[in-house]
């Protein structure tokens, strides 16, 4: 009864696009969604008589757990984890994806921020870790936590994205993964600690320098080659991760944030800023974070993270439960500032529609956009296109292969066939509800 | 030497104050801060070689640990964590402070957010919760997790506080203890979920309807009379606390969220809203949650938490190391909107320096200010007062009593002695920059 009267409410509002996209403002104070609510006879009794009384829960019937002094999520929530490449340890790398498909807003929580590390991550005392500012500066000196504690210090709210995430879309056929496996290498925090311009005040300049670089004490020791005027724009030296110190895995005591590059470049465990007048050509900025192109040859030092979006929800692995209203929301971020539009499509990109955006919409931030949507239980094919403020758009998947080439190979989902994919996702709907990764 | 240098230098900035408040605008590329960092031989030899090489940390000569599925804190920061009234879990209530003279920024980590509860936390099987709201609605309805997951989602950044937080300051005798017990029932986070006015539109409202109560499934059945305009405000039925599902002590997995107004009235385990003419005129708005005033007479339904501020850094416990540069900086909020301006003071009030704001100001949540300071080393007194949109200003203790009353006995730190209390706080800090809760 509900779902037919659901139905004739819902067509009743106006579509903005194909296959059941509808004007949001249409939906104020309507009453029109009936999303699977479910009528009861409590308090509906002509005679004003609760009909029932309110079934009693279990843990209603007695006192309940202790407040531990540092809170855990529930139990019910053990499938909300990082997924992990290298669980075991064995050498090399270990990567960690966010599950963006299980989350909602825009802030991370500091146990599912993705990871990269090369060796794993130190365990670092910080009451012996230094930072040492040196090479081309007029008075080396070195930090102790408790002298940049000393500094004024900035909060930012700010994602941090891997130059190889979104790598499966490379992939000839779709790989059949969820939003953890395809874009899972990408967080947002607020992320607090102090200027690197503000360090670099104490330190002077030689006028020479013109880059520096970065390094971790991780047992990889990673570094990477960054433009000066990076150091002097709106890098930072953060100390805490959405309040409370940074995470072990993502750099405690400090890391470098150099908001809107690629991750690597925003250095964990950082334990030296070395001013240069040349990058270091080490493997980095040579071997990888290049881009070789269909011409052979290779972009180079290209670090601010395109404009890309995401649908989270539906997504790969959710399964709709029946035609009816539902909300599209994803993801959408650019490393050269705000999100400007996200627009929504439900027929694979024949028509689109332009979504809502979450206020605060913040510069270099994850930005969370919406919208309704009435599935009719026909398949479908979602996509969502966003926009950035420097008016830069995210490229369908034939756009972006057309710039950067077919893929030749076919490598296996874990692994980093290219960096810097930003083309559009699709996910395709059938009429079970069950949603894939397609390409169109 | 670098001490005396630094003096100095520092010596030479413009004084917005008394006692060392320093404009924040004149430190921007002086290099004048110094505050404490040390000299080091690297790379400052004239023939240009390192005059030594940088010690080797232990931590970077093998492996690291792996990644974990859902990361913890450091084991360094095993004192971050919040202080319970009721570890053993006694029967009655317990209340989880939240540490923010050692966290930084505005988010509070879910692990850290604050939490009263009257009976524990309930053990709660999400597939199992219902949401009811019936009594004078039109439908009533019945709404799972599931069918929640289906409606509009906001997302909001916005605080909780306890009525009863800062209550300390209502005893004769500054309470000598820090600002996670005097403070400590103040937290912010992204809380993400639906409308409860979406939900409304659905059951469709009686226009008898004037409140309606919000009671959770915890062993307490806590529950608060709330008038229907807020309903129809700004409320929301919280799913996701900073991305991920509601902590199980904050409310998983729902709670009410009535943003600015008493933490109380933010239901946590919330299972029933129900639509009526009158308040219930229970425990929460009869013996709790009303205002003694002086002649006799109480405040009831005073709903919104007034504007306050608190410096952080430095704060009681912690201790200044030495003369010279530091940031003074705390948390500023107001029930009734945005942040306008904050005064910091470092001579008990005699003069007072406007604090620079860290952006986004987002209304109804916590705001993180900053002011530059040099401490000559003397003693002295730090305050901060807040003013918010609506032309609210934080009374000075003084002030607050004279419209509230004295108090009249001096309870421990622990109890409410009343509600409400949003006085400047003062630290006074001796020539040994020992840090102490004083009154002025």
């Amino acid at each position: 009864m509900a779902s037919k009267r659901s139905d004739h409410r819902l067509q009743d509002l106006e579509a903005v696009a194909g296959n059941g996209l509808i004007n949001r403002r249409a939906l104020l104070g309507r009453g029109a969604l009936f999303a699977g609510a479910i009528g009861t006879g409590v308090g509906t009794s002509p005679t004003g008589a609760a009909a029932e009384p309110l079934a009693v829960d279990s843990w209603s019937l007695g006192p309940g757990n202790v407040i531990p002094a540092y809170g855990v999520p529930a139990k019910y929530e053990d499938k909300v984890v990082r997924t992990l490449t290298n669980p075991a340890g064995n050498p090399g790398g270990q990567n960690a994806r966010t599950p963006h498909h299980l989350l909602n807003g825009t802030i991370t929580p500091n146990g599912l921020h993705f990871v990269i590390a090369r060796a794993g991550f130190p365990d670092i005392d910080p009451a012996k870790h230094r930072l040492v500012i040196h090479g081309l500066v007029k008075r080396p000196l070195v930090f102790t936590l408790d002298t940049l504690a000393r500094y004024p210090m900035v909060s930012r709210i700010t994602f941090v994205e891997c130059g190889g995430n979104s790598g499966p879309l490379f992939r000839k056929e779709p790989v059949q993964a969820n939003v953890q496996a395809i874009h899972g290498l990408v967080s947002c925090a607020e992320w607090t600690g102090g200027r690197l311009s503000t360090l670099l005040d104490e330190t002077g300049i030689d006028p020479k320098a013109k880059w520096f670089i970065a390094e971790g004490t991780d047992g990889a020791n990673m570094n990477r080659s960054i433009p000066l005027a990076k150091a002097l724009d709106d890098a930072m030296i953060a100390l805490y991760q959405n309040g409370e110190r940074i995470a072990p895995s993502n750099g405690y005591p400090m890391r470098l944030l150099v908001p809107g590059y690629e991750g690597n470049m925003n250095v964990k465990w950082l334990h030296r800023i070395k001013l240069l007048e040349s990058p270091i050509m080490a493997i980095n900025e040579t071997k990888q974070y290049t881009i070789l192109r269909p011409d052979g040859k290779a972009w180079q030092f290209y670090f601010p993270q395109e404009v890309k979006s995401f649908i989270t929800h539906p997504s790969p692995g959710l399964t709709l439960k029946g035609p009816g209203f539902y909300e599209i929301s994803g993801l959408a971020y650019s490393g050269n500032g705000r999100i400007a539009k996200v627009m929504v499509s439900a027929d694979g990109g024949k028509s689109y529609a332009q979504a809502a955006l979450q206020e605060p919409v913040l510069s270099k931030a994850l930005t969370r956009f919406r919208m309704p949507w009435r599935w009719d239980g026909q398949p479908v094919v979602l996509q969502s296109r966003a926009w950035d403020e420097a008016g830069n758009v995210q490229p369908t998947r034939a756009e972006f292969l057309a710039d950067r080439g077919e893929p030749k190979s076919n490598p296996p989902v874990t692994a980093f066939p290219m960096e810097h994919m930003n083309a559009i996702s699709s996910w395709g709907i059938d009429s079970t509800g069950e949603t894939k990764h397609v390409y169109v």
